[in-house]
């Protein structure tokens, strides 16, 4: 064959795509086939890329927010030479392939993150795009843009309907994001059908309201057009751009395309084949002539891309070599080395001083410990910084150009802040938290789940933990939140007990580089609960014996987190001094617990001693899982009232002698 | 006093809320200090109200999105006249007062929709906008406008940058709600300070891309111009308005107004003296001269207004019986009298029939014939109407003016949709469902909390219920939603394991008035299940033997959920053959089960039977409530996968042989 046209190049995603999904009989041709000619332009023309490295960090960040068109990416991934071969794509949504449904950044080299819940890849590439101007204002001088790289992310209908939308485009307005590039796949297609019955938004307009360039609506099928969009959104600095893309989605199938037919299942054999002619495509399923293969590879390009930044960056290292060091070091994910040992330092302090404050509040020490040990700390809350107590003194917003900016202000926007969060993790350099209270941990729950799927180093901080916020009442009370949290699998979510256990968590939550954390807050005081080195060493285990029984073998065991714990240490007291040995377990987490061999998991909770008291001020159900049916559970099991927290405590039966009550039952029963 | 002005009729909020916040020594006094102005022009000269009878069908509907606000509420609830003594303000946010942190509408007379979780209430007023269009559209006629009512929603910078704001107004638009007015509070504060550094949309203009009737800024401290926006808004039909209020938080307070200080804490007893000076307001705290009640009284007009309603409606129910009858009949929310009747037949003949379906195409039938007897029943899907299948024959779409409007596509807005759904249900005159894949609730999760809160008839329909949904993967795949949604106190959860228990739960949730119901729903096919009359009953009560231990007393319990109940009992066969007898449980629904005696609770699952294994392809973590620590569980701890769910069943352990072995273990354990 000849030179391929443009046209031709971007037929092979197409066919990858719709054989792959025929092979399936499963997924989405519609929105690749669709989007073939923009990602064509793009990934030829002007992605920053090296597919020999996909972890080059001067990389461009390309995410597909529309993450069903996964095989759109993964067509996009093996033509340009990443390390996918063809036979996982002819295992497309098959077990065990690196080609699932949607795209999973920790199974596919050149993913940089897990999308497919609409919205949420937009909120990343935000995220990303955060990402690098903060390192960019942090490391680059004038001579040297070290971090230098662009997000571009494709996005459908569906993900312009979603909310996190709005959330995560106003404030990238906010902040300026000039290097971020959307390209919104408009094909008036959404899996209703024809989208004019509930989707009528002037969406560049919109945009335009957020302070963004906009552009369009342009030929989405047009490669000039689509250039000419490109280099007028690279021109522009200031502001993110969205490029808007009238396609037809489906393009090429003769009966299918602009229909929603094609949007969510296999075209049919015969529809491919017509397709095939239509296009003028004469290659059987899975084949790709080499001379396409050629117009694609950009594993080359990519190497010498990287050697060339690697030279400036070896120049950058002489004339500063502690920011590059610490650059280098951020960007591989490793503390700095005396971090653990000043942290450890930190909490053995603590334990020492045994201050009686808020876990809130001596969260907000922590931070202010850590922050000066980590210059990757990136903070932030939903609006509620003076509530959640998430800034510290050297604190430095994000809005500007200031080097120091380590701090968001994200607005009311628990849902783009996390899923933001996510993109922050995803992109490396920093270790992101954001913050919210526990209540509106809803709003966002879905970005948690993605933080934990993903394995991201998120951290999620909620304060305002149970009806111990008092007054604001039901709507803002949390109940059963921290179960919730807890279920979500690989997320460790934490409920300290006192100011040491508030440290050693978020020491936990910044070692732990292999998934999130959920740091859970109180708003009310904590009296400090005494324990040694053995004891300091359980908190990382999750649940540990933090008040032996005494004069025997218990004959009871009180388990609470939080708040409740100082409850239950009243209660053991008044069982001991009426002759009850009486074991008080300490469980700030019961992921981390439950990770533990079960020997230390027998040695804290004993098969043998079956009479068990569960105490936390939330939803009781869950833990049954470590009281059985032998034992009982103080808990919520409705919602909070609007009053006091004092009141409210002993209101709902969190107090020690209704905790002794408790325990008396299951020792009689 | 002489005649009031307006400025001392705004100035009664103004002192009621800060005085109330004071005495409370918690609460917000910026916002209804500063938007005092605005609800006196709103109230005393366009709130079509009844104080003396709350629930008047016809009245305009009045939402406070910034709930924070609520004394503003109670302030206007207590001055025009409903049944809100001084005594409830003075107990602001105290135990068991009407006068809650944020406005609670169960609790208190004129509060038409709980709000505090920000965005929300604006999205309720939504519904109500939307179920007031499609009653007039049904029910009016050229002479008789018997439902004509307006929505009036008040709502802040918060409310604004929520995602939910984006998805709500979006569809108000391309739904042309002519009869909703929204006012935005445009104070430019928030709890971080000043938003400049977060929020810089031009709202106008985002509102005007969705195609809302936009006004100002106007200043919300000039009731002049307050006047000639509303009067604006009112000549507006064919379009929501959006009303840009530039306001002074905190309006009078001569140190705090404009500074986030009035925001969420009481002024300080000096700071409200000051006030009283600067605002010239001589009266102590909770004094209101009768001058300034009389200007606010509204319990007369309000009373001839409801008479002169009840006048017309009483020609229209002479000339169109059935239709008056219909409608009272919905806005009484009492059921057609055949319904249950019907109802059980319907369940009766698929227990005879026995069809092997999904449950999701099992629903989508019963949808069908129960459509045909509720007209109060409003479908509606986010995006997902051909997978959720809750379209139906007589659906017809609520975009336009058809007069059986019965359907909204929601587009892919999840959230948006549900607190629509929450302020339909609220309005009245509807029973209204959503949808989406079960995954998506978490989009949705704290609109499903308000449901449960408000105890709203509001039903969510969640379809693709488990790893059996397949290739879609774990970014789809739900696994701790389940258990989460059982964890929100009130809420309904459903899993029905055939065609008859899902007609049922259908049953149960149209018949459960006083709460929401979530039906989850499989995408494959299930197997029926074989049953009595008392089996079907046993549906109703959340769970139930389905299969008794034959050959002795059990010697295990097996109990199961939706897809796995087919599962369990393939495994009780086995079990059977092996000569253990063995009892299946099906659980459709925890929380019913939950609520039944001790004694039948304990007939199900008998105390002395400690051998127990639940089967759900879902956490396991929530099932050892029923299991205890002698059984166990046979359900997910991971992520799903990938692949076809016929391959994902066995690889996560969801077989016959596996439930087998592990009912074995547990017998010896």
């Amino acid at each position: 064959m000849p030179a391929p046209t443009r046209r031709q190049l971007a037929n092979a995603i197409r066919f990858l795509a719709a054989d792959a999904v025929q092979a399936a009989n499963s997924g989405h041709p519609g929105m690749p086939m669709g989007m073939a000619d923009i990602a064509e332009v793009l990934w030829n023309d002007y992605l920053s890329h090296n597919p020999n490295n996909p972890k080059w960090f001067n990389r461009d960040r390309f995410v597909l927010s529309n993450g069903h068109g996964s095989m759109l990416q993964y067509a996009l991934l093996h033509l340009t030479g990443y390390d996918l071969p063809l036979e996982e794509l002819k295992n497309f949504r098959q077990l065990h392939s690196r080609t699932p449904g949607h795209p999973e950044s920790h199974l596919t080299p050149g993913i940089e993150t897990t999308t497919g819940p609409l919205g949420q890849g937009f909120a990343n590439a935000v995220g990303f795009a955060l990402a690098e101007k903060l390192l960019a204002q942090r490391y680059n001088r004038p001579e040297y843009s070290v971090v230098d790289h662009r997000t571009w992310v494709f996005m459908g209908d569906g993900c312009m309907m979603e909310g996190i939308s709005h959330e995560a485009a106003s404030l990238a307005g906010t902040l300026g994001l000039g290097k971020l590039v959307a390209f919104w796949d408009d094909n008036k297609i959404s899996i209703d059908g024809e989208t004019e019955g509930w989707f009528t938004d002037d969406t560049p307009a919109r945009f335009a309201a957020y302070g963004w360039h906009t552009i369009g609506p342009i030929d989405g099928h047009d490669p000039d057009r689509i250039k000419a969009a490109i280099e007028e959104a690279l021109a522009i600095t200031d502001r993110p751009t969205l490029i808007a893309c009238k396609t037809t989605i489906g393009f090429g199938s003769p009966n299918k395309a602009g229909k929603e037919s094609s949007h969510g299942s296999a075209l049919g054999k015969e529809e491919v084949e017509a397709t095939r002619k239509a296009l003028d495509w004469p290659y059987p399923a899975f084949e790709i002539p080499q001379e396409i293969y050629d117009g694609w590879r950009a594993g080359g390009a990519g190497s010498l891309r990287q050697a060339e930044w690697e030279q400036l960056f070896d120049k950058y290292a002489r004339q500063l070599p502690a920011q590059a060091t610490e650059l280098i070091r951020r960007s591989h994910h490793e503390l700095p080395e005396d971090f653990v040992q000043a942290a450890d330092a930190y909490v053995a302090r603590l334990q020492a001083e045994s201050p009686e404050i808020a876990s809130r509040k001596a969260s907000q020490q922590t931070i202010e410990t850590f922050a000066a040990l980590l210059p990757e700390l990136l903070g932030g809350s939903a609006d509620l910084a003076p509530s959640n107590l998430t800034l510290w003194k050297n604190a430095k917003t994000a809005v500007g150009d200031d080097p120091g900016a380590n701090y968001v202000h994200y607005g009311v926007r628990e849902f783009g802040m996390s899923a933001i969060v996510n993109g922050v993790a995803q992109h490396g350099g920093f270790i992101p938290f954001d913050a919210t209270f526990l209540t509106f941990s809803d709003y966002a729950r879905n970005a948690v789940r993605m933080s934990a799927l993903m394995r991201s180093h998120a951290i999620h901080v909620y304060t305002h933990d149970s009806i111990g916020l008092g007054e604001d009442g039901p709507t803002h009370q949390p109940v059963e939140h921290l179960a919730s949290l807890r279920l979500i699998p690989g997320n460790d979510v934490w409920r300290p007990c006192d100011a040491v256990e508030t440290a050693a968590c978020w020491k936990a939550a910044v070692t732990r580089t292999d998934g999130p954390s959920c740091l859970v807050f109180s708003r009310q005081n904590l009296k400090p609960q005494p324990r040694d080195k053995a004891g300091i060493d359980g908190i990382y285990r999750g649940g540990y014996v933090l008040a032996e029984a005494e004069g025997g073998t218990a004959k009871v065991i009180l388990i609470a987190t939080g708040s409740e714990v100082g409850i239950a240490s009243q209660a053991r007291e008044k069982l001991q001094a009426a002759g009850i040995p009486t074991r008080l377990v300490s469980m700030p987490s019961t992921d981390v617990f439950d990770r533990q061999d079960l020997g230390y998991r027998e040695s804290v909770l004993p098969p043998s001693i079956r009479a068990r008291v569960a105490v936390e001020a939330a939803s009781t159900d869950f833990w049954f899982k470590y009281v059985g049916l032998d034992g009982t559970v103080v808990g919520m099991t409705t919602f909070g009232e609007s009053a006091p927290a004092e009141q409210l405590f002993p209101y709902f039966g969190f107090t020690a002698d209704h905790v002794v009550e408790a325990a008396q039952s299951v020792i009689r029963g």
